[in-house]
């Protein structure tokens, strides 16, 4: 726990952009990460294992897939977030490992869907399924794991999990395709941005946080505040995420960059920079955007640094988290709390 | 009632291929299947009402996409199985409606993402999601249904129905994997093709016949029956679509036709005609096969009349369809259970 407390000791200003000192890379990411889920390890691999054990085939071909697709799965960060507030909320329970895997399976459902849409060809070092089997062993693989991981919430006693997780599926779908609705929309304002983000990533997160709290015996209450701690996380996240598309090295990501702008899909800075750009700045940066090429992304970096756009995106990415870090305020201090906290943290301090 | 008496009184015999007198065409299945659900036309309303209440979206765009979808959705079959097989087993009951809507909102899940697979252009006389959104919105807008299917499913007072319908579309996807997998595989045998077939059609339609049974209040052994009555007639479904790729007129069917042949999946037919050709026509059909194209079809239509491939495939649908029929003997005689009887044989007298 003295790492977890290291964590939440970090200083609470994140870095403008890779290579500042306080960024953390993957070796020390992966390191600060080991160290904040050394308590919850053995529920990490009991998780680990229910998973493994629900997604079980009979048919080689089927399992061939489901084994590779376990490759993209790397943080571990929504299991961690079940099982820590779990731990904070009063302790973890048999039902939780359960709720991990539940949510780990869905978050990889929608990695494999997403890497159709965004084209990509590498994911955490290895080929994504469409890459290698084609994008209809994709599209069925998501759907195998989509309905697994119901499944195997419909195994819990209550149906509670069952109904929260649909809902919350339902909702990150209808973020992503407002997504791809608003693709090439260059009027797409900082509100509308916050609205896919808010569906499309940051609903697991946030079910993730109250269904831990949930079956640790937590009121509505406690299991409010946990959503809104997991929902500003996830908005975070995905802010530095989009920033990584930017700014991050393949080599390092292990994923396919870029696609935000390949897409066009306006990004937070993207959308700062055009708003406080110049009528004719702003007029040549749209048919940049409109016009994408492996140089769009080059093209852009220098604008978004001299017109603060990165900055801006970076500082609210930081003011989600610190909105997320005052929710736990309502649990009395414990070691599981300062670990959730430094993870918060952590989530906008990671180069890749 | 009357007409569902008729249908169960209709010939045992089908008809060989498109043309014989004994089919039954657009108009007239309209027709049947209309009075054939006479009894149960409010209910059917009803699940049509919660179908669309559970997928109303706030976006416009989503709600287009949904709306189009929609249109996708034609002779309510498996809806009907529910309800049907409900009065068969001693009454409807506020549950059937919504479990009929979850089953439908599944079944349309997989048709969205079929056209994906398939590539197909045209689904009942309209443009599929992907080729009128792109494959993109076609990936989410099934992930959206999907979801909304379990998450409709929760809200019923039991976890039954998610567990039963998890476990159901589980074997869906493994079934459409397993069909992928096997693309191109000229040696896939009459077994293989069962195991397929059961999972990507029959599963659905046999989890809906269990569940109308079920939550109408029967034992284990007559859901155990209807299970197996749903399952029957799915593969006799499935073998009926097979023959309509081949030998449908599009403009009947109101589907693009032929994808079968055009991504190598070989159905009943062709594996039977493959089976009984000597070395050297085997042979010729193999390059033929191998080399799909919009003639392959045309060409291979004598082939398999002359050889009996297509008596064959019609007499081994008509076959499940007895077997199916026969599980219907666990019940008392009553109209509903004449219905189900009925319902059953138009399975295999369509000829769209």
């Amino acid at each position: 726990m003295v790492e977890a407390n290291t964590l939440s000791r970090d200083p609470g200003v994140g870095p403008a952009h890779p290579g500042a000192s306080s960024w953390v890379g993957p070796d020390e990411l992966a390191r600060r990460l080991r160290d904040a889920y050394a308590p919850i390890a053995p529920h990490l691999a009991e998780a680990e294992r229910v998973f493994r054990e629900e997604l079980g085939s009979r048919s080689d071909y089927v399992q061939r897939l489901v084994d590779h697709s376990a490759r993209f799965r790397g943080k571990q960060l929504r299991p961690a977030l079940v099982l820590l507030t779990a731990q904070a909320c009063g302790g973890i329970r048999p039902a939780h490992p359960v709720v991990a895997a539940v949510v780990e399976m869905i978050h990889t459902a929608t990695l494999v869907h997403d890497d159709i849409l965004d084209e990509a060809d590498v994911r955490r070092h290895a080929a994504t399924i469409n890459a290698e089997w084609g994008n209809e062993a994709a599209v069925l693989l998501g759907d195998y794991l989509f309905t697994h991981a119901f499944h195997l919430a419909a195994s819990l006693e209550s149906a509670y999990a069952c109904r929260v997780i649909g809902h919350a599926t339902n909702l990150v779908c209808e973020g992503e395709l407002q997504q791809i609705h608003h693709r090439g929309d260059l009027d797409l304002d900082e509100p509308a941005y916050y609205e896919i983000v808010r569906g499309k990533t940051a609903e697991l997160t946030a079910v993730s946080c109250r269904l831990g709290a949930h079956y640790a015996g937590s009121g509505p209450e406690a299991c409010e505040a946990f959503d809104r701690f997991g929902r500003d996380l996830g908005v975070a996240f995905q802010i530095a995420d989009d920033l990584l598309d930017l700014y991050g090295e393949e080599a390092a990501t292990g994923k396919t960059l870029g696609t935000d702008l390949e897409k066009q899909k306006l990004t937070l800075p993207v959308i700062h920079l055009l708003r406080s750009a110049s009528p004719g700045e702003a007029d040549r940066l749209r048919s940049l955007i409109c016009s994408p090429s492996p140089e769009t992304r080059r093209a852009l970096r220098p604008l978004l640094e001299s017109s603060g756009a990165l900055d801006y995106a970076w500082r609210r990415a930081r003011g989600f988290i610190d909105s997320a870090r005052a929710e736990l305020g309502i649990l009395p201090p414990s070691p599981a709390r300062d670990t959730l906290a430094g993870l918060a943290q952590l989530v906008v301090r990671r180069c890749y």
